[in-house]
């Protein structure tokens, strides 16, 4: 189905540049997004012209990744507040309450929301709001870079001191990954896939393994293809091959984001997350989680608190529009699971590694947030 | 892709009958193979009139697991054995070798080929061969329905007298499996299922919770499709959400099939088994084998010497046609994976069960076949 308000064009090679997930459209005042679901075949933008279709396009998944939903969320309110001077305040404010609607596990669209919702607070005149809330959610994409690139600079160093990539020497190195946190799931170059991404940029051999990641099949189709665009070597496996491939001592690490962390370092991310690391456990191989500060969510104590998100069976019942199981089959589709901080070998945020995580470690590096 | 010689109709619901999978027509002198790659939407039939057909029908898993594939290449030599009188020991005897090839892992295969083989030498008759190899396959065919039967009731007695079982009372137990190992995978109701069938006749309540099962989805298109029709509650779940739904406390029990298995026990099945045997035993969830005598290959000491089959990488690249991944993206597709045996809770053969399987345990209910 084709979005009325869509710019497609077919893929070309544009090796080592990638598209922006999300963009301020200063001349029509409108969010323009990446529509993610059109990948790896297409690459479509959707001109998001009122906050209901960016509601959409956050429900639907044309822009996911923890992130990328905060910074789509912030410019969600902008396009709410620029339609009239008259209600203004109303529009901004009835814009944070319907976005917070539209995905329940991402943190960072509560915290993105919180700190438009702050600028409502604070900016007195009307006709000041608009700008306020535009230099805000700038600010919040501006912020995203950065948080990419000290956790890809600190993520290197890392993994470059892991002993099973020391072991490697000058051997090519295989990182796996689940689902996609990369450049398309943030305003940068990604989470989990930045360190990688830096590594690559310092000349190391790496190869990555891209669990393809089903229902969605965000690493068949998002994270193989900005891979493939950056020039990192990218092979796709099943979900249900990653233990037998660490089996046969093809995985030196493991790396994921997250969507959200609890206090003691539990963390929620996309299904198939914490099968990973109880199999990555069981091989002695590294698990790593990569995210920014903003994805902990300090006020719950553990992982148990974390809301999980049900989403429709025919996800699952269908790919690519093909029925896969017998019509109105029963279905399960949590869309995350939540990774205990026991099994996590340390997660790499932009302030710093927190090595075998827990409540005082997390505190050490995160603060009270 | 229409097949030349098919016979299609829509599928309506039918329960509590199951289409015969492989069938001899003495008319025609073909094997008719219900053709599975068409499953849950269409039920489609290929005859097959020659043995190219037959090796192209298991090849393209039209006909597929373990024990199917065995009955199907016996009536592939009667195939080839039929068409003239002249060269008929020939003719056989090429087929067997044709056959061999069509599969690799699945130890069947070459355990029905060599009854066929017998057969070819014991007959010193031209004339009598075509009908003695009949008789053979016929009695490969009905000896697969009597061990599948003996698989449910050993099964259901074994399943009955475990402990998490037991405890659920009179409550519904769940029984998760992976791939497809029942009656559209055998010449009877099954292995891995034909337990599930026996307690369900019982009066026992029992959920099944299918993996999908990629690349091919014989969980989601053939597992949930006959459970359906055979009116056994059935949940969907993608590969990568096993170990979570089990840390739910949602799985009582997992049981899967075989395609090979070593005389130490170490099996060789559908990929991810490997992975779903580790994260049950991390949960302390029972992981029991189903699968005849004839799987086991008594000349392989362990699982190491198994081989295991690489198949087509296009088939993890597309679904239903479609591509998932960048165009000749880099992908793995093992078909198999092999379970070590001290993952193995019991192994339910047709000739007892084999509980904490290894050579001793494995020889003493299988001998040395």
């Amino acid at each position: 189905m084709e979005h009325p308000c869509e710019t497609a064009k077919r893929l070309s090679p544009d090796h080592h540049r990638l598209p922006q997930v999300v963009r301020w459209d200063d001349a029509t005042g409108s969010v323009v997004i990446l529509d993610q679901t059109r990948l790896p075949s297409d690459l479509v933008y959707r001109t998001c012209v009122d906050v209901q279709q960016v509601w959409h396009a956050i429900y639907e998944l044309a822009v996911r990744g923890a992130p990328a939903i905060g910074i789509a969320a912030a410019y969600g309110v902008c396009v709410a507040a620029r339609a009239s001077l008259d209600t203004v305040r109303d529009r901004a404010l009835r814009a944070t309450h319907l976005l917070a609607t539209s995905r329940p596990t991402a943190v960072n669209l509560f915290w993105a929301l919180d700190q438009m919702r702050d600028v409502i607070d604070k900016t007195t005149a009307d006709r000041d709001l608009f700008a306020a809330l535009l230099a805000q959610a700038q600010a919040i994409h501006q912020q995203d870079r950065e948080l990419c690139a000290a956790i890809g600079r600190l993520g290197a160093m890392r993994l470059g001191q892991e002993r099973r990539l020391v072991e490697r020497g000058d051997e090519p190195v295989t990182i796996l990954t689940h689902c996609n946190a990369g450049a398309l799931a943030t305003g940068g170059q990604g989470t989990a896939l930045s360190p990688i991404y830096e590594l690559h940029g310092q000349g190391r051999v790496i190869r990555v393994i891209a669990d393809e990641t089903r229902p969605l099949l965000q690493g068949a189709r998002l994270t193989a293809w900005e891979l493939h665009h950056m020039g990192v070597p990218v092979t796709v496996i099943t979900d249900s091959m990653a233990g037998w491939i660490m089996r046969l001592g093809q995985v030196d690490a493991v790396i994921v984001g997250a969507d959200r962390i609890a206090a003691n370092g539990d963390t929620a991310n996309k299904i198939g997350t914490y099968s990973l690391a109880l199999l990555a456990r069981h091989h002695h191989i590294p698990f790593f989680v990569a995210a920014p500060h903003s994805t902990f969510d300090m006020k719950l104590l553990s992982g148990d608190l974390i809301p999980i998100e049900q989403r429709a069976a025919d996800e699952v019942r269908f790919v690519f529009g093909r029925l896969t199981t017998p019509v109105d089959c029963d279905v399960l589709n949590p869309a995350f699971d939540v990774t205990p901080a026991e099994l996590i070998t340390a997660i790499i945020t932009d302030r710093g590694v927190i090595e075998s995580p827990s409540l005082s470690t997390v505190a050490a590096i995160i603060g009270d947030r």
